[in-house]
């Protein structure tokens, strides 16, 4: 069949849309009609060709919602006119890791989907003459439709709206998902959130709904702290009105019988290694946890004297929020359906595929939240 | 009254033995007679002059095991003839961090402990012109007398030898500790440990204690494989032999059904930053830990890609293996005179005090595990 989809041809290039050839579903696929996709900060991250296992040409996308519209052979869990979100993180559920019961990191297809593959090695994607193009983190949600195997897709409610939902598919879940799955924070914690973004905002709402007392935010952009406010940030730092970030986090957590001081868990929301060791060395002596969320460039290292760890801090990262995607995405869509968590307010733009590149640009200028294209 | 001590004088000099005046305990102190006392690595850390924040004259050691002779006022959990340990980490069971559940860090007296102080600001040992001697991580241990904090004695059983629990006032409960308290490692895990010195072994005693199923070792000396085999370690790495110790660990770790391999736990025993990198990477994608032991070098820092985390491992660090001295250190005394963990082959030679400036020769031949000192 044929399916419109933006195409990045080349590295640092705008995409560019058109109609493309797309393969029908083999044994474990399912064909979907994407209606929503987030344009997140990992398209632009690929698409400028700052990633170094970027591959061209590609269907970028990873953060979409639809409807199943066909089956391929053997797939039991989804039948056409069921609701998706397609997973990036697949959950296959009797892999190493997903039997293993401590990761959402499911193996199972991990070395095509590197590949920019179908499990079976070969594309589904097809320029007229014939040349393949690639699967972008196993989903290309840039594409109004798309196969992607069984095991990489959550069925969810019927009456969610695509619009909203599809950021569950990567931002909301991976901010939410760090506090709840990778920190587990409690009821009462001290937290702070470094980069007042996207994930930054999920995050802060994910602390919101974990109960925690004092929620820390930190950017350097004062426009942000309105809208922090909104999802629950009790507190804003700017880095730029104090003289050491660390030592403002060390003091404003202090109490009367505690001294001490610190953050009970810090999450890293910028990507910046810098701030990532800040985010390290203001949490607590003892306890504090301290999560990375933030995809750091290419070659860049995080650093810190082990002084810091040996004292008790926890140092850890997060992918998609530690979340098995087909066991939790369809409880983070209820949590929006039943009003626990907010979406609306965080997408800020909407487009047609024919403007995506416009969202970019958005995103790039930080304009945007959410630039959210509508098939 | 007078008692006989080893002085370090001088950062660099051997320790000059001789007898010393030692004031009486003040309210909330113990006068404890010490009976034998181990030779640590951070006790030569600061004899050498390397440790920045040493303290000098004073009289060092901080693994030992004796007598309470008299307590001062306000003192109600040790009375005279109990049998302690001394703790270099306090549990006051009243600060934040005693109170928090969450770390075995307390910090009633961290301060003055820092100082090389009592908590009251003072000292009680001095010379006789009068000259303060600075007590040391509030031990003092190579004094045969010494005064302590109540909060800072274990009260351990009576017919356990001194010459051999002494041990557990360091590297024996840090190196179990590390396992069971920092890691929390669980049956049938594989662990790498690296370093096979006296933590080392520990480590691996721990591990064998968690019912760890593999138990690698890696060490510079294939000397060290008998004696880390003897304490449970099932394979071992010489890093000369191999290519990629991570590479290599990685590769050991696999299974027929796993085929990403690494370790699950693995704990440094080195105190080198760049092995406690590689003790981070060889552990597996998605739930590895990582636990640091051993002091690096002043303003050495530990790095890696932040990738590393964001795939799922966790970087830690413990400090006297997260034991709380008060509760877990009779509990370790008792496992040894149990027979579940072994202590007397660690314990490769004994002297008087008048001869322990040998004893820190040995171990920085690498010639000893553990040297004790008998009084
Ligand atoms: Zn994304
Ligand atoms: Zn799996
Ligand atoms: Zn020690
Ligand atoms: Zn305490």
């Amino acid at each position: 069949m044929k399916t419109r989809a933006a195409i990045a041809f080349e590295a640092g290039k705008p995409l560019e849309v058109m109609e493309v050839n797309l393969a029908g579903p083999k044994e474990g696929e399912v064909l979907v009609e994407i209606k929503a996709t987030g344009i997140c900060h990992t398209d632009e991250f690929t698409r400028s060709g700052e990633d170094p296992e970027g591959l061209f040409p590609a269907i970028l996308g990873h953060e979409g919602a639809g409807v199943v519209v066909e089956v391929g052979a053997g797939v039991t869990s989804v039948r056409p006119g069921d609701h998706v979100i397609p997973l990036y993180t697949p959950e296959c559920r009797e892999c190493a890791s997903c039997l293993s019961g401590k990761t959402n990191l499911c193996t199972r297809i991990r070395a095509t989907q590197g590949q920019g593959l179908m499990p079976d090695g070969t594309s589904r994607f097809s320029l007229d003459d014939g040349t393949p193009i690639h699967h972008y983190m196993g989903c290309s949600t840039f594409s109004n439709f798309t196969v992607l195997p069984e095991i990489a897709v959550a069925k969810v409610r019927q009456d969610a709206p695509f619009d909203k939902i599809c950021y569950i598919g990567c931002g909301v879940t991976t901010g939410i998902g760090a506090v709840i799955n990778t920190a587990k924070v409690e009821i009462g914690a001290k937290a702070v959130v470094f980069g007042l973004g996207g994930i930054g905002l999920n995050v802060i709402q994910g602390l919101r709904l974990a109960g925690a007392d004092m929620i820390i935010g930190v950017d350097l952009n004062d426009d942000k702290k309105e809208m922090a406010e909104r999802f629950g940030m009790t507190h804003f730092i700017n880095p730029k009105n104090v003289e050491n970030v660390v030592q403002e986090i060390v003091e404003m957590t202090k109490t009367p019988f505690d001294q001490i001081g610190g953050a009970d868990y810090s999450f890293d929301a910028t990507g910046n290694v810098k701030v990532m060791r800040d985010a390290l060395e203001c949490t607590h002596r003892g306890w504090g946890v301290s999560v990375i969320i933030g995809v750091a460039p290419a070659g860049a290292e995080i650093s810190t004297r082990p002084f810091q760890l040996v004292t008790g801090r926890v140092w850890k990262g997060t992918a998609f929020g530690g979340a098995r995607g087909r066991t939790d995405v369809p409880r983070i869509v209820d949590w929006y359906m039943d009003g626990k968590i907010q979406i609306d307010p965080m997408i800020t733009h909407t487009m047609p595929l024919a403007d995506i590149n416009k969202g970019f640009e958005l995103m790039n200028k930080g304009e945007s939240i959410r630039s959210v294209v509508l098939y």
